[in-house]
């Protein structure tokens, strides 16, 4: 038996350029389906099609709200470098787009040169003398992806779901897959987008969608669990931004996402 | 006589879906154009083929270094909905795609709901009263886009220049342009790259090409001067981040740009 990132961002070759995929009901928020897990699909098909391991900056944009079911991705290299490598991938479901992304790969072991964090790591109490917050949401609906990673968050930090948001903004915490899978550079598509809206600690409540998340890839992770901290500034009318930071058990950032996100109508 | 930047940035009908343009060099920094620039191109581009006005997350991966002189561009209308209306755009010189672009519109102007700010506008000293750098860099070269503003900076954010980096990480102040032009939503996305990299302010010297940049524009701009803040926090081998807010004269925050870009060899 394989890991569940692994058997649920399989792709599978159906002709020069397309591949199929079956986006899974585990990595779901009240049924909806997470766009990082749809990033790390894309990913792991544009690995397959570029020369380079590790997808440095990946852009999507998020044209239809998907549903657990086969998709279909197309492929195109757009251009393959020394370097860096440049491709398209455009994932259909029922015949009609849902997502369409540029992503942009390196070798990230092939990547000498100084380091300089001009910021470090949250500071978090030991993973397993925090919260592991369960899937079963207050309102009754069921965040099955809450059940594929182990969080470890404090308590404050989950009041939105009683009504008693921090007002910072803010999500953070400790983050493992439930079976023990290591992270390697492309699930990171997946943990810049594995905790809650940070605009739930600002006390937005409902279904926040993505328009457009760019997850950049700085380093591969070390063994361990991850700790990820998550921000959102600035509710904009529908608009609201969310920033990620990922950081290994080395103190060194791994990821960093941003997206662009759409608030519930009538705040 | 127009303003430059509208004149530097017109896309003229060559066929359906098929625009021309020509990239001026009067955005360049050592007659490299400037990335922004050729993003906000894309977004005139893709503006004349969309129905909504505002390019709320704009997404470009650059392929090769552009020059001065004539481009295409391709546009293609992804998905048009009643909120949302995304394009793609691709922008080819001399036969090479030198980038390629998502696009996603909206209409700012109807943008109902609270605003919420945890972060505010770099405190800066009247505009008037700071350095506007000069175009020619110590070492000889020219950067033809400082002409094309009146920038408003605190002179030890320029100390780079000299030697003498804040190792801060930070290139900030007033920004307009220079004839006067008002800025507009799509000009936001030269407004995020119009400020040299804040890397310099780490002690880097040279070209640092972006791989990718997004743009966010989060609302329509007051008239009146932007303040910029550009930050840079993470340089690891080859790739560093740079992150971008735009404020208006009210206050607001307008556009937060992010760009992974490549440093020079041998740090």
């Amino acid at each position: 038996m394989g890991y569940e990132y692994d058997e649920d961002t399989a792709v599978e070759a159906v002709s020069e350029g397309r591949w199929a995929a079956t986006v899974t009901d585990r990595w779901s928020i009240a049924g909806r389906p997470n766009g990082g897990y749809l990033l790390a699909i894309a990913g792991r098909a544009a690995a397959a099609a570029l020369p380079h391991p590790d997808p440095v900056t990946t852009s999507a944009h998020f044209l239809r709200p998907p549903a657990p079911g086969p998709v279909e991705l197309a492929v195109e290299v757009v251009r393959t470098g020394r370097t860096l490598s440049t491709a398209e991938v455009r994932m259909t479901q029922d015949g009609a787009e849902i997502l369409r992304a540029l992503t942009t790969f390196a070798d990230l072991a092939d990547n000498p040169g100084s380091v300089t964090q001009l910021g470090g790591p949250p500071e978090l109490a030991p993973m397993d003398s925090l919260l592991d917050p369960p899937a079963e949401l207050p309102d009754g609906s069921v965040a099955e992806i809450v059940r594929r990673f182990t969080y470890g968050v404090e308590p404050a930090l989950v009041g939105w779901a009683f009504g008693q948001p921090t007002k910072a903004g803010i999500a953070q915490g400790w983050l493992a897959f439930a079976d023990g899978r290591p992270f390697d550079s492309t699930s990171l598509l997946l943990v810049v987008d594995a905790y809650w809206p940070a605009a739930f600690d600002l006390g937005v409540r409902g279904w926040v969608p993505t328009v457009e998340m760019t997850a950049h890839v700085r380093a591969r992770p070390e063994p361990g669990p991850l700790r990820v901290h998550v921000r959102s500034r600035f509710l904009v009318g529908r608009y609201v931004e969310e920033d990620a930071e990922v950081w290994d058990s080395a103190d060194r950032l791994v990821a960093q996402g941003r997206q662009l996100a759409m608030l519930p109508p009538q705040r």
